[in-house]
């Protein structure tokens, strides 16, 4: 299979088999045995002084999703999968048992009979055959046991996945460096942060109320999951992926979806398209495929996904039931949930909050229902004048979510799908249920979070997250975008950055993506990475605005080295270095050019930021001293300002 | 010249020849002679209602900065110009008069002597010669006279230019339809607006203290230029100018840069790119030109733009003394702004607050000053040691601008560069002068914007906006993003329409664009609708969440178009029905595929905006009245929450 991976687009500019310039992986080891947490460090190249002298750059480290794939030391192959990272800590614990599991039916993958299976894959030769098998059984929870995260939070225990998570939030640094900047952060205010020369300069974020740490210790990632604050989805069977936290006190994170449909794409490309979202900097990914080989094309991306899988099972159970809704039963979905849960998915969207007394709410809207699970559901409760089976057997499915760490992703099934339906009454009736929903999860120890937005006018976001934080005790929020406005399809991964930077900033610790196909088509490789990209810039947009520390070293490196005009360094340093040396090279593409102390906008003898050096060369070489000159300047000014202002309001 | 227009650039989706799908271009006309208010209208399909009757669905009707450019009917000559629409209006108040303007010289395309430019010409011949000869000789005012909007508005006269702007922002719509949206906008609240299912409906937004009416009067126009809370850009010269308002309580507008420097670009593809911006929606262009024929390129653009253009002078000034900062004189930089203001640009970047005793206030920032201009007089302020000609010249540079109707728009020399700097003295004291300058120019009736941001957390924006509004007593601002983090060069449209939306929003008048290509290099026609697509959606969200009356129509009409199916209308109502037609094709080309009542990323058989029908469908076929149902959910969802959050609190 690995060779049969083949992007049906045209070659893109981050080829999931390139490494990202100028870096290497390093790994930073734990107390835990068997934690270590993987970074990608950027070199950089030295300052060149006006008198010539170098001065180092230290590298820049950042967090790295890209798993064993963005470590040039090890060999992966597609068709074997990644290595288990976490089964030995998971076997340790003593509280698991293999069993023999659920054996996949034709229908898992859309099929009916085996033999129409075969057919079909015969006929698909050399896309569909080779599937690797799992070559260990399922493990689910002994009887009695309880393996979710937040199980084991609340008994106090640090896992060696908290310890990771504690590791990669700090960025592997020590608690004295990243406390120095935290401390000038928090605690500084405009006159006491660190020098504005400084590259741990950080202004003073505005939390809306969170408690983000100076320094994340194990103990804290224990007590935020006791607490239902933060979750770490962990299925016991992705032992593949490497240990990450969804919560408001934490990075804020992003989810890219990819999938195949009725209509189009194939299992190789939803690999591909995996890697490459993980590659860009995607921290979970939903397979969110409806056609065929649904159970097969899971497979292939659980065994090869270092990040956490989220699926949306009824999805799959409707393919079950040839598409009609009203034909779902309690127990095919319950079957599919076990089968998923075996396989190893993270977290499963469950829209249980669209009850029957709210779908009349809908009716009225201008676009009714959009969310794909929650219109399920509703045609069901219609068919069978019924309350939904989601609903009323909550506590059943929390049981299995208990057994195999299945984390909830409480669906938003009533979101609006439009400005005109933004924040109305379904919307919010459906909420109440997921806060009612996530105290039920949490008397049995499961991972929850919460699902938001889709339409949402900017004024009205912080309404959407002040009510989710009340409803819903805090239990992490994950939207999608909001799309500030309707009225740009092809456009949309913009529409929703917008809102997504904004909700993010007010406490939203996830961010779902949405690429510029939204509404019109399924994404491509270079619609993923424009979807990535944007959610990048919106989660670290407000990672800033939140002041979570350390947060603006990257910020600060990159603006150091566009203003020395180091013009590799400042590509290496951005969110895709390889679109920003292009756009580069398109105006300057020699060679020389990146030496340069210009760029293309103003050309060799006109450049604001060469002539602010030439600035300071001048204050340097006149013997200025700076710091008395500020004085002055800053005397001056308040002088100035009460002469002129009283001359000027004098007059007025 | 017309035919020697070649974009250097593959073809993009939208051509500068191609007119926009299914619109046709309608015009408003006023009570004032000439008045007569261009429009585009989006003809829509009717909705096929599910007994299969069809329902008509009126054209919605937008803003057009087109120009006659967008008109099919009127046959446009790069090589002749535009009419000149404004010229009747502008010789019939009496107070202008015809002189011999000045000769251009050499220099001011870069030249030494006529002899070199000739040569330069003949070498690139087809691509600099037969520039267009202004048959007219400039216009300035008598002795004596002011010409300036702001002076007829505080005299109490509502010019034409008031007129056309009113219906413009009115959409051209009579008051009882305009205002029926406001009336619920404005006060309604949440329980009283427009019904849910009507295309009025509208939330109410949140304006920050603006003062945005519910239908827009010429008397109100004039009102709020007398008061210097907008400006109308309208050079006497420039009179091919359609008029258009810069203020917080109108239409959020947003601008594009465009301008060939001493590396790249031609005069056609200025021209090519001004028309792009404007065919794409910008609401003016700044020719921001660096190398040589910069008077050449500026006379080609004026003579050929609808929308306002700007310029910085200090650009042109600084190429004539070879690139010198130190070289330039206060009679280079006035005979600059004759040349400039004889051609006929409407506002002028006038970098008069960088004042000498802030410049010391900048030598330790992470990025120093990134303004060109701004640097440019930092770096003349140092060499001479001496207060900028700018600032001590201020009331001559006013007596100028009031002579031909140039706008200020006070530049922001001291604008951060990079996260780090946001929101520092340096930035604040600068403003402050500005705040003093704005003062100074409305005592002489000019008309004045102040310019802003740059880099600036999404934290710290608000901060940019309240202050500029105090300082300033509200004159318009205008800002660049403000870009929210420094990572993602080659995404900066992106990066700063997060905080272009938000500042937007505050009660910022308008947004200058920032393309993909910023920091990296010159923008080509794809970036430059990139940026303006990045930007009129940031506008628009702007817009939504004031609660600008009627913003939402068009939001409503797309969605209702999205949910009925009709693909056609849903691209052709959207910001850019190229690229939105070209995404659905990818994935569906057949024609067929868009009068299908499915899309690509569910297939057929599973698509929530069809469930979502389906459930209407099946809700009036069980004859369940809707009404009935709503008050029956809302009751048994009271009920509900009591009876179930009882139990699960009781259980906590």
């Amino acid at each position: 299979m690995s060779a049969a991976i083949k992007s049906t687009e045209p070659e893109n500019q981050i080829s999931t088999e390139k490494p990202l310039p100028n870096s290497r992986r390093i790994y930073v080891e734990g107390d835990q045995p068997g934690v270590r947490v993987p970074f990608r460090e950027i070199e950089q190249s030295p300052t060149r002084n006006f008198d010539g002298t170098p001065e180092e750059n230290s590298p820049v480290r950042v967090y790295d999703t890209s798993g064993p794939w963005g470590d040039n030391a090890v060999r992966c192959e597609v068709s074997e999968g990644l290595p288990a990272l976490r089964r030995h800590w998971i076997l340790e614990r003593g509280d698991v048992e293999g069993y023999q599991g659920r054996d996949v039916k034709p229908i898992d993958d859309g099929y009916l009979t085996f033999e129409s299976a075969n057919h079909a894959r015969q006929r698909e030769k050399g896309r569909l055959e080779d599937f690797p098998v799992l070559q260990r059984v399922p493990l689910r929870a002994k009887s009695g046991s309880c393996v979710t995260q937040m199980h084991y939070a609340r008994r106090g225990i640090i896992t060696p996945e908290m310890e990771f998570i504690a590791i990669r939030e700090n960025l592997g640094l020590k608690r004295g460096h990243l406390a120095r900047i935290s401390n000038e952060a928090s605690n500084g205010g405009q006159d006491a942060r660190a020098p504005r020369d400084s590259l741990l300069h950080q202004h003073r974020g505005q939390s809306f109320g969170a408690s983000i740490p100076e320094y994340v210790t194990p103990e804290f990632v224990r007590d935020e999951v006791a607490r239902g604050r933060a979750i770490i989805p962990a299925n016991i069977n992705h032992p593949e992926s490497e240990p990450m936290i969804i919560g408001r006190n934490f990075l804020v994170k992003i989810n890219a979806n990819i999938g195949n449909s009725a209509v189009l794409s194939s299992i190789d490309d939803e690999v591909e398209k995996m890697r490459w979202a993980i590659k860009c900097g995607s921290d979970t990914v939903m397979d969110l495929s409806t056609g065929k080989n649904i159970h097969a094309t899971r497979e292939w991306i659980l065994r090869n996904s270092p990040v956490p899988i989220g699926t949306v099972p009824i999805y799959q159970a409707l393919e079950k039931v040839g598409g009609k809704a009203e034909e779902l039963t309690w127990e095919i979905f319950r079957d599919t949930l076990i089968e998923q849960a075996e396989q190893g998915v993270d977290y499963f969207t469950i829209h249980a909050g669209v009850r029957l007394p709210y779908i009349p709410l809908t009716a009225k809207r201008t676009t009714g229902i959009v969310s794909r699970g929650g219109s399920i559901m509703a045609k069901w409760c219609l068919a069978h004048h019924e309350e939904s089976f989601l609903y009323t057997r909550f506590r059943e499915i929390c049981d299995i979510m208990a057994a195999y760490d299945v984390s909830f992703s409480l669906g938003d099934g009533l979101r609006p799908g439009s400005i005109a339906d933004a924040n109305d009454e379904a919307q919010f009736a459906e909420l109440a249920t997921l806060g009612e929903l996530t105290r039920i999860a949490w008397e049995r120890d499961c991972q929850v979070m919460i699902e938001g937005p889709g339409h949402v006018p900017m004024h009205l976001i912080k309404e959407n997250m002040d009510k989710q934080l009340e409803t819903c005790q805090e239990a992490p929020f994950y939207t999608l975008g909001p799309l500030t406005t309707d009225i740009a399809p092809g456009y949309d991964h913009i529409t929703s950055a917008i809102g997504a930077a904004m909700i993010g900033w007010f406490g939203t610790a996830m961010l779902c993506y949405v690429t510029p196909k939204e509404h019109l088509g399924l994404p491509n490789k270079k619609d993923v990475k424009d979807g990535v990209i944007a959610y990048k810039i919106a989660a670290h947009a407000a990672d800033l605005a939140k002041g979570h520390p350390g947060a603006q070293y990257r910020d600060n490196a990159l603006s150091k080295a566009r203003f020395e005009f180091r013009w590799e360094d400042q590509f290496n340093l951005s969110l895709d270095p390889e679109v920003a040396r292009e756009y580069h090279d398109e105006t300057l593409p020699q060679e020389g050019a990146k030496l340069a102390h210009f760029c293309s906008m103003c050309g060799p003898h006109f450049c604001s930021m060469k002539i602010t050096q030439d600035v300071r060369e001048y204050a340097a070489k006149k013997q200025i001293d700076e710091q008395a000159a500020l004085e002055v300047g800053m005397k001056e000014k308040a002088e100035e300002f009460i002469e002129k202002g009283a001359e000027v309001y004098a007059k007025a």
